[in-house]
């Protein structure tokens, strides 16, 4: 038995190699708005079998929503990852908030993708709700937010995110950086910030940040 | 030519009969929730031949979207049709607000068709979006809400209906009249009022109303 746990380990490391060639592969597709490949294509740019493919998702639209959801934990990981001496809770949701907003534009394929899958990317365990939901409540605890269900707290922050993509790509001659901070200062003030200081916090510089951060 | 105008007004009084027949029966499928049938289902249901169908809509899909349009725009109107002495604009949106909230759970199939529409319902010009824009901008210039563009309000607006209603199937354990009245209420202070006059609007009695008013 003393062979078996290594064995599994190298297949399982084999398979998991396999599995991020095809998201990267599948990723440079969204970045290039090349959706309608065929799976072989999908397989040759990520170098493995077509055979394989199944192994790992049961469909293309399968791939590309894991895709996204890679996608979108690593940004979420890169926003973390911004240290610019922010310390406020309820500022560090706020920068989060215009950031992601100004993805829409940034990387429409991704934003279009993204919005297709709405709000069941939203409960993805690696994605942004888990994230937001984290700095929501240390903004709670810090008396900065209202102390309400965190779920009744996503139910506006996620809302707005999402439709928030749509009017950005529905209405193109419109103002990115002013939709954005006007709709972040809303979400602020519904979660419990006074006016004032959400529209403080939404004209605050914001860090520069690399937006195709591990999208393919 | 004077004959043409009659035969084409018959023709198109016909038409109409028809398209609604199939609506009406879709309605009636979609409060089921059999929203499976075959279309001979759904042609014998409305008294139509089946090659008909297909003068009208081109999938069942598009048929059980006209039928939750057409849906919509009945509850807007019952919405409109309330006369309980409300004239402060503020109220009035957070009464339609705070009643359509309740829909999701009243009208679960129907609901969950709506959401898996999503944010295209909501551009519909029949539906509850337009009435939302014409209550919002009447408390705007009214001074109650923040005078700002009616598509930033409608973001947070649209987003939180729909967010909402995922969350009150997500958790069926979660109650409903108070995570319906706390969310209006941090939509309501999104939109411009103060905190307390959001929640005191939200504590207000709600007038009866028929929920499934028109669904078939």
């Amino acid at each position: 038995m003393s062979g078996v746990p290594t064995s599994t380990s190298r297949f399982d490391k084999r398979r998991a190699r396999t599995r991020a060639a095809l998201i990267e592969a599948a990723q440079g597709l969204l970045v290039e708005g090349r959706l309608g490949v065929p799976i072989r294509e999908v397989t040759e740019r990520a170098d493995v079998g077509i055979g394989t493919f199944y192994n790992h998702f049961a469909s293309k639209d399968e791939l590309f929503a894991a895709a996204i959801e890679s996608a979108l934990s690593q940004w979420a990981e890169s926003l973390d990852a911004v240290d610019d001496g922010t310390t406020d809770p309820a500022a560090l949701f706020a920068r989060s908030f215009r950031l992601t907003g100004r993805l829409h534009r940034l990387e429409p394929q991704i934003s279009r993708v993204l919005l297709s899958q709405g709000h069941a990317l939203s409960q993805s365990p690696d994605g942004m709700g888990p994230r937001a939901r984290r700095d929501i409540r240390a903004a709670q605890e810090a008396g900065r937010f209202l102390d309400m269900d965190l779920d009744r707290a996503m139910v506006v922050v996620t809302g707005a995110m999402i439709e928030l993509g749509h009017l950005l790509h529905e209405r193109p001659g419109l103002d990115e950086a002013e939709t954005v901070d006007g709709v972040t200062s809303d979400v602020l003030v519904a979660l419990g910030l006074e006016r004032a200081e959400a529209e403080r916090l939404c004209a605050e510089p914001l860090p520069s940040i690399d937006a195709t951060a591990g999208l393919g």
